[in-house]
């Protein structure tokens, strides 16, 4: 299997990049269209767990939309054959300087592109 | 892509369960040999980043063998084709029942086995 595959790797960047602009920019139809909407997609996020698309749509479309800036780093993208790939990030927050997110992405190429089947967010003391 | 293949979903199940077993039993041989040997293996844990294996053999190594049972809820395990797979599970602990964690991992299937090649372990208020 090859891990890496550059072409491979590249559309998963640029889906991860997606994803990040439309987190920050609470753009909610991207989030929602970047996600596998499947019963069987999950997202453990900072203080919820959410089971299925339509808990995670649900959630996205009640939450608030401020305070969302935030900066990557230890951002590693990593692609297992053609069609899985995982992202792995910390995060930081200018509003809570003391603490480090963690989030994690795995991402499955459906027919009709990359998309999240699994996430998890948390959030610990720095 | 045939997602939840049932010979490959008995196989996954087959690691997770294996790899729930060490780490309550604090089998450190078996949980490194579940876990893909490589620098780009990663593992959110409960209060720690650990980027690449050797990091993580040194955070298993050094750990207390102390306190590990737990009961597991809300498993779900997801095979997306052959070679790709995402184990999500909710967890209590006898000695915290008023918090609630939470271990995500995702599974690549190698020549010597399925492995986890990414994992993030959070702990939130039940």
């Amino acid at each position: 299997m090859p891990i890496d595959d550059p072409t491979v790797k590249a559309e998963v960047e640029a889906a991860f990049a997606r994803y990040e602009a439309a987190l920050v920019g609470n753009d909610v139809p991207t989030l929602e269209a970047l996600f596998h909407d499947d019963p069987r997609t999950i997202r453990y996020g900072g203080g919820e767990n959410l089971y299925g698309m339509d808990a995670i749509r649900a959630f996205r479309r009640s939450r608030s939309a401020e305070g969302l800036a935030r900066d990557l780093t230890g951002t590693v993208i990593t692609t297992y054959g053609r069609d899985c790939a995982v992202a792995m990030t910390l995060f930081t927050r200018p509003t809570a300087p003391d603490r480090i997110g963690r989030q994690s992405q795995t991402w499955v190429r459906f027919p009709d592109g990359w998309k999240v089947v699994a996430a998890h967010v948390s959030v610990i003391d720095a």
